[in-house]
């Protein structure tokens, strides 16, 4: 069987097995769930066998260790990966939610409700508690996933969907509202991003290599995650105290998530007091700046050139740039911001409002690190991604975000 | 200069002049309308000239008489076009509603808000009081619009969006927030489905062709629009004098509208009473019956294919079949719908309750005619046109569908 048909089998699957999941009640999603996360629990020789697997052919091509610390699963991970399927099951349930509603003028009553998409595709990297993860949100949210994961983890994401769907067929629902694409070559990503009719929506999460290509070859509607150019802008009116620990806090918290800080913006006025404190504070945590001509005349700076403005080094590295105005800062960003999180520090709340009122991005913080734009931060309970798109959702996706709706109107025998 | 070239060129400057609409008032956006409204009325003579000279090229070219009705404006039509801008006037200002909002845990404040999607392109067919609407809408949703007309109203939507760009000028905003697509050939709308990062959402309103064309071709997130191949479905337990008048209004009270019922499915047990009425009320407003066998013991109905099951006539035609129960009525909706409107005519709450919750379109009606799936029925005021998908928006679609969102987070220095 090609790739293709390969994939719209189990597509035509998760099609059939997605009518009774939408039908499902939250009691019996809640009760899969915790399922769920008590076979991982019972089986989870059968997984670190498997991932042993992975992480043994990932050492033998040379991988390098963070890479492969990505990937390896322990008996931690795995209880982390059974909680977070506990927390989801904790979480209200979306589908039924009235988001609007009343009665018209003629009497005929109008209700907005929340009804899943149907069909997911999940395109990701490395991580096998993505699996978990999205297997956990999808089935609480009604619709039933394709899961297309990293090839150098296919023994571990095999052996864990194999434990969820037993769990999942044990509690009543169909098995085929969680699976696995069949296929380790790009063609069964194409043929994923070409069953439109099938799926009615494909999230990829990884580089911006990866997602780019799925937003340019997909046929069925995508929702961009996760690219994070994002700035911190200090402002004349900051203050410093409060600036020092932010820009900090911001690049080094964790360097390789999507809202850590990647480039630094100085307010010309405050840049003789604070610059010297931020090189030093950086350098000392390890940062390398790539920096302007004014951050250019301290010790250990590299010269950035355009290339560092638009990159996200996911790394122990910064963009640094004085800027002469809040109107530079708001230029700057507006050309290379990648439309995730941006920072303003300041005082002013003239400033302030413009920043948030001109700021296209999916978050614009206040006096904050960029590392609260996050689904756990924001109280979701839960995130299938960030979203750097404006079409459906954008930011942090939670479980609401995980549906579309439907008008449900109700008359008497009522006509135009 | 190519066509790509023209339609960038364009597309950068909406998109400069986006900023400014992006953060005017509701008083500055709805004087705007007025001046609109206003100019429309004031420079009439020159709008009929214009569209005079796209219908006497339609009537040498042989276009259909209905087509050219379509095409035609008189001033009973400008004054509606007029009125329609002053009624968006009327409607609240989606742009900064918030949409959830309060204090997290740690002391940070969290708001969503709704703001402008940027740059909106509309690809659409004949009617040029399409051109005003979709001005007035993006107008006060903040978007600036470019738009792609049929060619055959060039002449109208050339002279419609020079006073609509004259009065915006007067009003203070950027003339730009209103712009025709340059260019006849098909060339500049696969230019503007091109424009990626210039365009944030296309909206296509038309055919089915057109609308495929654009979801297949476009790498700019696309709004499906209006395809509506929508059913009525009478339950055994129907009232059969709601649902004889129900029918016919679906079906007769006006054709060419994606609203309008395209197919008729009649529950076994009260064929042998609905069917000779429901013929004969049907045959005698003109409408073909495409039916079944149940249905071609009548006389003059024309046997019905598959091809019926699935067309969206747009005329006094209907597809009809008697089917043997509830399941099989949803079942051939499953397999036909476009996902428009379906409806269902019956007092048995289980049955209703099951319909509602099973088909899986962007409205399900008990009781009502199909014709209710409107902007303008739902309250909405205003309306873009009807999506189908489920990405994003789903059903008619007002003002807030025409928006994004931002995260906005505001703290006091605080870190992770």
């Amino acid at each position: 069987m090609s790739a293709e048909a390969a994939v719209r089998e189990v597509a035509q699957r998760a099609r059939v097995a997605s009518r009774g999941l939408a039908l499902a009640t939250r009691a019996q999603k809640d009760a899969t769930l915790h399922a769920m996360a008590d076979a991982l629990l019972a089986r989870s020789e059968e997984v670190l066998a498997a991932n042993a697997e992975d992480v043994a052919r990932a050492e033998a091509d040379g991988t390098p260790p963070n890479i492969i610390d990505r990937l390896r699963l322990t008996d931690e991970r795995l209880a982390g990966m059974a909680q977070g399927l506990r927390d989801v099951a904790g979480l209200a349930d979306p589908v039924g939610e009235v988001v609007r509603g009343g009665v018209l003028a003629n009497g005929l009553e109008l209700r907005q409700v929340r009804v899943p998409f149907g069909v997911v595709g999940m395109i990701y990297e490395a991580r096998p508690n993505v699996t978990a993860d999205a297997a956990g949100i999808c089935l609480k949210s009604g619709n039933a996933v394709l899961l297309r994961g990293s090839s150098s983890a296919r023994s571990s994401n095999a052996a864990i969907v194999a434990v969820l769907r037993d769990a999942v067929a044990a509690s009543g629902l169909e098995a085929d509202v969680v699976q696995l694409v069949p296929g380790d070559s790009h063609d069964s990503v194409k043929a994923l991003m070409r069953a439109r009719g099938l799926v009615d929506v494909l999230i990829p999460r990884g580089g911006a290599g990866l997602i780019q290509s799925v937003v340019n070859d997909s046929t069925v509607p995508v929702i961009e995650t996760g690219v994070g150019n994002c700035h911190v802008y200090v402002d004349r009116a900051a203050d410093l105290d409060k600036a020092l620990p932010l820009v900090l806090n911001a690049k080094t918290h964790r360097t390789s998530v999507c809202n850590a800080a990647e480039s630094l913006l100085v307010h010309a006025d405050v840049a003789e007091e604070f610059l010297p404190r931020v090189v030093a504070a950086l350098q000392e945590a390890g940062v390398t700046i790539h920096g302007d001509d004014a951050f250019g005349s301290y010790d250990d700076v590299v010269v950035a050139t355009d290339d560092d403005w638009g990159t996200e080094y996911l790394s122990l590295d910064i963009a640094a740039r004085v800027v002469p105005d809040l109107d530079a800062a708001l230029e700057h960003i507006r050309t290379w911001s990648s439309g995730h999180t941006d920072a303003i520090v300041t005082e002013d709340q003239g400033a302030a409002r413009r920043f948030v009122a001109e700021v296209d991005s999916a978050a614009v913080l206040v006096n904050a690190s960029t590392r609260f734009t996050d689904g756990g931060e924001f109280g979701f309970g839960a995130e299938i991604g960030i979203s750097t798109q404006k079409l459906h959702a954008r930011g942090p996706m939670g479980l609401p975000e995980m549906t579309s709706t439907k008008y449900v109107v109700i008359g008497d025998g009522h006509v135009r």
